[in-house]
């Protein structure tokens, strides 16, 4: 069987697209493995960008998905939502593959998060004070940006950085 | 440590408010296990369902889920999309637990999604009968319904049939 090769090589354009997904996500669809199983599971989560412009989220531990991450936090992220008049297959969308960090309640690194992200999403200051709440930073390995039927692109961690949309 | 548990009793508003999301799925986010690894991945899928009221893909085999599905029919769904407006966490998602089934592109079943498919998604005709795409059927296990904070119910696979929303 010959199977063709569907990506683009990686450009300024793919960089930019990627990047603008990123900045513009408020909430996006996270795939965990669930616990003891060889199988999947996806749903939504919060999405804000970290100061170095990554992808953090505010999540429970009542949550399956936290005790997934818990468990293997291998996972990954779509995110560029389509709005309700667009063609969800051709919106542009970025599959990130992640490893999850989870940022303990009583550092620093808490405390930046906590007050950039209620900057961001202020509704959040309604539960993320709850014990239950916290911050789970996304360690970017590797991305598939899809332009539209056609157009997609596999990216590197290094393809996603804001210093890119000025090179 | 204490758990609480976060879902509800199943009742017929669960029902049907899982059936009016399967029922209005254009879309949807994939979860797939990545081939070899201990990782999952998650993609955009067009949707629709098939004559018993379950949900149906046409997707091609060029894409990476296709090829995970093929290694590993073990995947996840996630539903309901918020429009552009609406708040993503208020809005109710479903989160489905499935087994991919490919559909062979010379059986009679084929021909039957294939002209339900194009009667409910007519922009379709443009790759429906490239060789590369063909039909899987999601064989649902279980459900999570997500109706907005504070408001989960976990469903049987029976909860899901089109014939509950009478009872």
């Amino acid at each position: 069987m010959t199977e063709a090769n569907p990506f683009r090589p990686v450009d300024d354009t793919a960089r930019g697209l990627a990047r603008d997904l990123i900045e513009g996500a408020t909430y996006g669809a996270l795939a965990t493995l669930q616990p003891g199983k060889t199988m999947p599971s996806v749903s939504r989560i919060a999405l804000a960008t970290d100061e170095a412009g990554g992808l953090v989220t505010l999540i429970s531990t009542l949550a399956d998905h936290t005790r997934a991450l818990h468990a293997n936090p291998a996972c990954a992220l779509l995110i560029g939502e389509p709005g309700e008049a667009g063609d969800p297959l051709t919106h542009p969308r970025l599959t990130l593959h992640a490893e999850a960090r989870f940022v303990a309640r009583d550092s620093a690194e808490h405390g930046h998060l906590r007050a950039r992200y209620l900057a961001l999403r202020p509704k959040a200051k309604l539960y993320v004070d709850f014990t239950d709440f916290g911050f789970v930073c996304f360690e970017i390995s590797e991305a598939l940006l899809n332009g539209g039927f056609g157009k997609a692109w596999r990216l590197a961690s290094a393809d996603l950085a804001p210093d890119q949309r000025t090179t």
